[in-house]
C-alpha cells in the first residue's frame, strides 16, 4: 500500500503554533499558575571570587510572606547523583553544587535562594540576606588563566578543564614549512548569551501523599529533566513529571538543568507549596551561561596555486566557572571540522577548556562554530594575501560533488553534501561580478563596500546516548481523526507543524485532522529534545517508523471491505483507494470506527483499533547539512557604522519539509550571528564584574539593522528518513565569519585584518585608522 | 519467555488510589479551578408539565458579576448531532433539548442557565429569572399512564417509550394451566437515585485562537464525552480534550453526558472565560435520574416435587420524561434474564417502557436486576405455598456444574457458572440449619428473624459497540520504571490499582515501579469507560495484549546480552534471567537503557525503544458471573425496624485480581441494594412535585444498619483473559431480594407476602398487622 504524493511536506504550511502564539495565547512558564504557589528569589554573590564566611538569614525570615531562606547547607546535602542523560555519567566533570559552598566563584553564582508567598516580597527579603565574604582574587581573563597562581577549582592545575591533543602538530611542521604561502592569525571570538525572549524558569510541585513530583519548565528537552530530576533527587523516573507547553527560546541554555533548576526541584519537597522561580533578564545575562568566547591561533598552508596543502588549529576556550552540560567534548568537534568541506590534505589540531571566575559556558547553536569562524577569516585573509578573488580562491579548494565520500584529514567521513554548489549558487543571487564592479565604483566615490561568504559542513541529528533514537505513538481516534505524541515541545523549532505535517502525509490525511501533544514526560514517547539540529530528522524517521504499521492496517481493513489487495490500496485525503478505481473506497472514519467498534468485521489476523508506538533508530549516526553565507556590506570609516546591504544563505538542508520553517531557523540563526558579529557583547571587567546585564549594555541586532534574507536551496538527501537534514543550527555557524568577512573585504583597502569580534563601530574605525596610520 | 508466577495478581494490593485519597488529595472535578472562571446555575421548573409562555432575564442580567443567561433559544439551535456511543445513532430516541423548548416535563427540568463570575451570584440571579409557566396535567405514575389522556411527548401513544415482545406468553398458558403449583404476584419497585457522593460536574474551556475544547468531567467515560461532545458541537473528535482525576462514583449516572453537561458544551464557546457547572445535593436528587421504577405480573409453575416447569414476566417500567441513556434496550435483558440459573423449561417475557413526567431513567448499576427481584421473591413465596424450605426449592431447581453450558428458554448460553456451589457455599458460611433452629427458639420468644437468598448470574462485559474493545499503551522508560495508559479513570472501581497489578506482573516487575497514567482523553488510548461490570476483564485483556509486546522484546535482548534463547528467559522482580540460572541476569533498566541510549547493542532484528500499544479484542461478547446472596435479620413487628444480622455473599467473579477491590465493589453494591430494599425512595406526589430531594427525605443506609459483609468466592474462570469475570454490578443485583426475602421470612408466621419496596418501617408494621388481622 502507499499514500499518494506527499501533500504537505516540501509546502509552506502556516505554523499550527501560530493560532495560540499571535494570539498571545502561548502558555510559557510564567503563565502556569497553580493554587497556593510559593515564589523563589535568588541571592547572588556580587563577588567574582570570595570565600563564604556566612549566611544570616534572620532578617529575611522575619519579612512578612517569607516562607523559607535556602542555603547550600539545607539543599546541596540532598543531592543524591547528578549528571546528564546528555552527557552520560561516566564523563568527569567538575562539582556543580546546587548553591554555592565555601567560595563562589562568579559575579552572579547562587547563594542563598529565598522563598515567599509573592515574588516581590521574595525579592525584598532576598537583599536582607547579610552574605559575609572574603574576597579572592578572581581569574578573569581564561587566556591568561594559566599563569594567574589562583584556581577557579581545585584540583585543576592551570584551571585547565580538559584538553584534546587532536591530530599532532609535528606531522604538518614540514608542510608549512615548505609551503609557499603561509596565512596565520590568533582569531578572538568575544563571550555571547544566547538570550531566549523567554528567560529560565521552572515550578515544582510535590505531591507527598502520591510520592509525585510535577514539574512545569521551560526546556528544550522535558525527557532530560525527568531522568536529570529523577537521579538528583532518587525519584522513581515514573513518578516525576515535567511539563513544557510553550518555551520562548533555548538556543543550548535550556538543553538540561542548572543550579538554578536544581535549587527549586530540590526546595520543592520542603516548601508547603508549588515552587515557582521565574528568572529575571539580569540574571539571565549574569548567570544563565556563556558561549562562543575562545581563541585559536590558526594557520593554513597555500600552494601557488592556492591549493590548500594544510591547516592547524590550536584552540583554547573559556569555560566559566560552572559551565554545563560539561563542553570539552564538543571543542573536540572545533578541531575536527576546521578543515571543513574543503580539499586539505593534512590538519593538526588541540583545544583546551580553560576554567574562568565569569558563568560558566552553556551549549549555544552550534556550538563548535569557532571551527567556521576561524577558517574563513583565514581563507579570505589568504586570498587578499595572494592577490586572488577569495570566491576564486574558495572554488578550486571546495570538495565537488565527484570526490565525494570524502574523509577530511580529521577522520570526517563527509557524504551527501553539495559545498560548491550553494558556493556557486549563493554567489549567483547575489551577481558576485556586479557586485565586484560596484564595488570599485563605491570605492572610487569613497565609499567602501564589502562581500564576504563562509561555506561549511555541519554535522547534524548527532543518534548518540540521550539522542540516539525518536519514538511517536500515534493514535487514530474512533472518528478517524488522530492524535501524534512526540517528546518535542514548542521551544521555538515548529516541530509542531512538522510533526503534523509529516503525519497527516503518512496516513494520506487532511492537515487539519491531526492534533499533535507534545511537551509532556507523563503523556509523550521518551524523546531526545531539541538540540544539535536533530529535531526534525529523528522526528520524521519516527513518525514514519510509526505510521508504517498503520498504513498497513489500514490498507488490510480496506482492501478486506473492497474486496481489492492490500497492494492496490492508496490512502489520500482521508479516504482508502482502490488504485486505478478511484471511484471504490472507504474513508478512514469507517474504517476506524469498524476498527474500534465492530472488530469482528475485521479480517482475520488484524488486531482491533488503530493505534501504534513505534521508534526510529537511524542507521547512520551523523547527517551532514551544509551551506553558504554570502553578506555584503556598505562601512561607514568615519562613524564605524556596518550597514549590512544584502544577506544571502544558500543552504543544502535535504529535501525542506516546511521552507516556511527552514528559512525561519535560518533566520533566526543569522540574526543571532549577525549579533555575534556586530555588536553583542557578555563583556566582563577586570574584577570579573558583567558590565551588560541589561539590554541597554548587552546589545542586540534590531530589525532595523537586518536586511531580508535571501534563500537558496539546494536539495541533496541525506540517507536518513525522507532525505532530511538538520537546520536548526547552521544559521549562527555561518554568519559571524560572512560578515567579519564582508567588513574586512571592505576594508581591504585600508590593509585592516579582522581577527576579532565584535566589529562595533569603535573597533571598526580603529581597524580602518591603525591601517590608515591615522 | 515467561515471567514467574504472578506475585500480585490474586493478593490484597493496597490500593493505589488509596494514597491520594484518604488524605485528602484526589482531585476531583469541583477541585479544578482555572483561572477566569465562570460558574453555571440552571433555572429549573417547578413544575411537572407545563407551557412555558415566556423567560424574562433582564433583571438577572441587570446583577453585577452576570455574564449571561442562556434559554433553549440560545442554546439548542446549535446541536448538531446528538446521540451516544455507547448507544449508537440508529437507535430510535425521543428528543433531548439541551434545555426545556416550549414545554417543560418534569420538576426539576432545565429552563435556563444563568452564568456568573461567582457561584453565589449565578444562584442569586437564578432565582430574578422570570418564567411564565401555563400549568397543564402531568402524567405521574407511569402505571396509569397509558389511561392518562395526556402525553409526556408527543408521538408516543399511551406514553409508551418503547416495547419488547419478548417470548409469546401463549406457549407457556398451558404449563400454567396445567401445574400443580402456580404462584403469582405482582412485584413492585420503587424509584431509586444512584447518589454518587460526588454530584455531576463539568467544566468546559473552550481555547478560541487553536478551536480546541477542554472538559473536565465528573465522568465514567472520558471516551464517550469526547466523541458526543465533538458530535454534539461539530468540533474534530481531536480537538476536544476531556480530563477526569478522580470521580466520586457514578453508578450509571456518569457513564454519558446529560443534558446539563451539554448545556455547558455548548455556551462554553458563548461565554469569555471556562465555564463550570457543579450540580448541588438537591439537583442531583431532582435531575440527575432515578432507576429501578417498575413492576412486573410474574408467575411460576411447579411441579409437586417443586421442580420449575415455567416462568413468565409481564414487566412494565418507568423512563421518565428524559430517559439516558435510551433504556428501551436494557429492558429485554429483564424478561431475558429472568430464569437466572434455574433450570427453567419454559419461559414468557414482555417489556414495555411508559414515559411519565418525572426525571428521566439512567443507567443504574446492574439495570436489568428486577430479574433477580422478582424471581428470587416468587421462589420464596412458593416455597412457603409449598410448606418446602425455599433452600430445599432452590436445591432442586438451580443448575448443576454437569448441565453447562446450557441454554435458558430465552436464550441466553450459559457457561462457566456456579450457581449451585455459590448457593451451598452462603448457606455453609451461614450455618443455615442452626440459624433454622435459631429462627424457632427466637419466635418461641416472640423475636422474628429472617433469613433471605438470591442467587443470580450477570452478564458482565458486554463487548459490544463502545465497548467492543479496550487499548492500553505500555512505556518502560529508560531507566526501567513503567506507565501504563489506559482509558480508564478513577470513579471508586480500583482500575488504577487493578492496572498496576496486571502490568507490574505482566512486565515483573516491581508494583511500586509502574505507574498508571488515565482519564485524559488527549493522553491514553481510546476506551469504553466503567459501565456494565467491564473495566476489569477489558483492561486485563489490553494490558496482557500490550505487555507481551514487550516481554518478547526484553527477552530478545536479555538472550542477547546473556548469550541464551529468548526462550529460556524469565522476568521476575525486574530482571530478566535464564530459567534455572538465578544468577546469570540483567536488570529491566540495563535493559531499557539499552534500547533507547544503545539501539547499536540491541541484537538484529529489534526495534529500538520499550514501548507498545496493544488492543484487546474479546472471543466472547458477554463473560457471565454469578453469585449467591444471603441475609439474615431480626424484624421487631411493634416499630417495624429490620436489623440486618450477616450478610454473606458467595461470588463467582473467577480468579480475583484483588480480592480487596472485588469485596469492596461486592460491598458498595450490597449496601446500595440494602438501601434500596430498606429505605430509599425517589418519590414523587400526585402532582409531581419530588418529594425526596434532601438527605433529610431520600434515605441512604449508614455503617450503622449494615453488618460486617462476609465473602465467600468461588473461582470459575471465564474464557475472557486471565479467566476474569466482572463484578461492578452484582452487589446491587442480589442484596434487595435477599433482604426482602429475609424480612418476608421472619413476617412468614403473619402470613404476610412481600410483592413491592422499599421496607419501611410503616411497611413493616403494616405487613404484619395486616396479616394479623389488626
Amino acid at each position: 500500500m502507499t499514500t499518494a504524493a506527499a501533500r504537505y511536506a516540501g509546502t509552506r504550511v502556516p505554523r499550527v503554533e501560530d493560532a495560540r502564539l499571535l494570539t498571545g495565547h502561548g502558555t510559557f512558564v510564567d503563565d502556569v499558575v497553580r493554587p497556593g504557589m510559593l515564589h523563589a528569589c535568588f541571592v547572588r554573590s556580587p563577588l567574582a571570587r570570595a570565600r563564604i564566611l556566612g549566611v544570616d538569614a534572620a532578617e529575611a525570615l522575619a519579612v512578612d510572606g517569607v516562607q523559607a531562606v535556602f542555603t547550600a547547607a539545607d539543599l546541596n546535602p540532598d543531592v543524591r547523583e547528578q549528571w546528564y542523560t546528555l552527557i552520560g555519567k561516566d564523563v568527569p566533570d567538575t562539582p556543580r553544587p546546587p548553591l554555592a559552598e565555601g567560595e563562589v566563584r562568579f559575579a552572579g553564582d547562587p547563594v542563598a535562594m529565598v522563598v515567599a508567598t509573592d515574588r516581590y516580597v521574595a525579592e525584598d527579603a532576598a537583599e536582607l540576606v547579610a552574605v559575609d565574604y572574603e574576597p579572592l582574587p578572581p581569574v578573569v581573563d581564561y587566556a591568561t588563566a594559566g599563569e594567574s597562581g589562583e584556581l577557579v577549582h581545585a584540583g585543576y592545575p592551570g584551571n585547565v578543564a580538559g584538553e584534546f591533543p587532536g591530530a599532532p602538530f609535528e606531522e604538518v611542521e614540514p608542510v608549512f614549512a615548505e609551503a609557499p604561502v603561509v596565512v596565520r592569525h590568533t582569531i578572538r571570538q568575544q563571550a555571547c548569551g544566547q538570550v531566549p525572549i523567554e528567560t529560565r524558569g521552572m515550578i515544582a510541585e510535590w505531591s507527598a501523599p502520591t510520592g509525585e513530583l510535577t514539574i512545569w519548565a521551560a526546556t528544550q528537552s522535558p525527557h532530560e529533566v525527568r531522568l536529570f530530576c529523577s537521579r538528583l533527587l532518587g525519584l522513581p523516573e515514573q513518578r516525576v513529571r515535567v511539563v513544557m507547553r510553550d518555551t520562548g527560546g533555548g538556543f543550548g541554555q535550556k538543553v538540561i538543568p542548572q543550579r538554578e533548576d536544581m535549587c527549586v526541584m530540590l526546595a520543592a519537597r520542603k516548601v508547603p507549596g508549588p515552587l515557582k522561580w521565574i528568572e529575571d533578564r539580569r540574571e539571565n545575562l549574569q548567570s544563565a551561561g556563556m558561549s562562543r568566547h575562545a581563541h585559536g591561533d590558526v594557520r593554513i598552508a597555500l600552494g601557488d596555486d592556492g591549493a590548500i596543502l594544510a591547516a592547524a588549529l590550536d584552540y583554547v576556550e573559556d569555560v566559566g566557572a560552572y559551565p554545563a552540560p560539561w563542553p570539552v567534548g564538543t571543542s573536540a568537534a572545533v578541531g575536527m571540522f576546521f578543515p571543513g568541506p574543503y580539499r586539505v590534505p593534512k590538519a593538526a589540531w588541540a583545544t583546551t577548556s580553560v576554567f574562568s571566575n565569569t558563568c560558566g559556558r552553556t551549549a549555544y547553536r552550534g556550538p563548535w562554530q569557532f571551527e567556521s569562524l576561524a577558517r574563513e577569516l583565514l581563507l579570505d585573509a589568504a586570498a587578499r594575501e595572494m592577490g586572488l578573488d577569495p570566491a576564486e580562491l574558495r572554488r578550486r579548494n571546495l570538495l565537488r560533488r565527484d570526490e565525494l565520500p570524502y574523509t577530511n584529514p580529521c577522520g570526517i567521513p563527509y557524504d551527501g553534501i553539495s559545498p560548491l554548489k550553494t558556493f556557486e549558487q549563493a554567489l549567483e543571487m547575489l551577481g558576485y561580478e556586479a557586485f565586484r564592479r560596484e564595488q570599485e565604483r563605491a570605492r572610487a566615490e569613497g565609499r567602501y563596500l564589502g562581500v564576504g561568504t563562509c561555506t561549511y559542513v555541519e554535522p547534524t541529528s548527532a543518534a548518540v546516548g540521550l539522542h540516539a533514537t525518536e519514538g511517536a505513538t500515534i493514535r487514530i481516534e474512533p472518528s478517524g481523526k488522530v492524535n501524534v505524541y512526540v517528546s518535542g515541545g514548542s521551544s521555538g523549532n515548529s516541530i509542531e507543524t512538522t510533526v503534523v505535517q509529516l503525519t497527516a502525509d503518512a496516513l494520506g490525511v487532511d492537515i487539519a485532522d491531526v492534533n499533535t501533544v507534545q511537551g509532556d514526560t507523563a503523556v509523550t514517547p521518551f524523546g531526545g529534545g531539541a538540540a544539535g539540529s536533530r529535531s526534525g530528522s529523528m522526528t520524521a524517521g519516527a513518525v514514519a517508523e510509526t505510521a508504517t504499521v498503520l498504513r498497513d492496517r489500514i490498507a488490510a481493513i480496506a482492501a478486506h471491505r473492497l474486496e481489492a489487495s492490500p497492494g492496490d490500496i492508496e490512502l489520500d485525503g482521508g479516504r482508502a483507494r482502490v488504485r486505478g478505481v478511484p471511484e471504490a473506497g472507504v474513508s478512514l472514519a469507517e474504517i476506524a470506527s469498524a476498527a474500534y467498534f465492530q472488530p469482528e468485521s475485521l479480517p482475520p489476523g488484524v488486531p482491533a483499533g488503530l493505534e501504534a508506538s513505534g521508534r526510529y533508530r537511524p542507521e547512520h549516526p551523523l547527517i551532514y547539512a551544509n551551506a553558504t553565507h554570502l553578506c555584503t556590506c556598505e562601512v561607514d570609516v568615519v562613524t564605524g557604522a556596518v550597514t549590512l546591504l544584502r544577506y544571502i544563505v544558500s543552504e543544502d538542508c535535504g529535501p525542506m519539509i516546511n521552507p516556511n520553517v527552514v528559512e525561519g531557523q535560518i533566520a533566526g540563526g543569522v540574526v543571532q550571528g549577525i549579533g555575534n558579529a556586530l555588536c553583542e557583547h557578555l563583556a566582563y571587567d577586570a574584577e570579573g564584574n558583567p558590565v551588560a546585564t541589561t539590554f541597554m549594555d548587552y546589545l542586540l541586532p534590531t530589525a532595523a539593522g537586518i536586511p531580508d534574507i535571501e534563500y537558496g536551496h539546494i536539495e541533496t538527501p541525506s540517507p536518513g528518513p525522507g532525505g532530511y537534514k538538520g537546520v536548526g543550527e547552521g544559521g549562527a555557524i555561518g554568519a559571524p565569519p560572512a560578515v567579519a568577512n564582508a567588513v574586512a573585504d571592505a576594508l581591504a583597502p585600508f590593509g585592516a585584518e579582522i581577527t576579532r569580534l565584535p566589529l562595533t563601530p569603535e573597533t571598526v574605525v580603529a581597524l580602518a585608522r591603525a591601517a590608515d596610520g591615522r
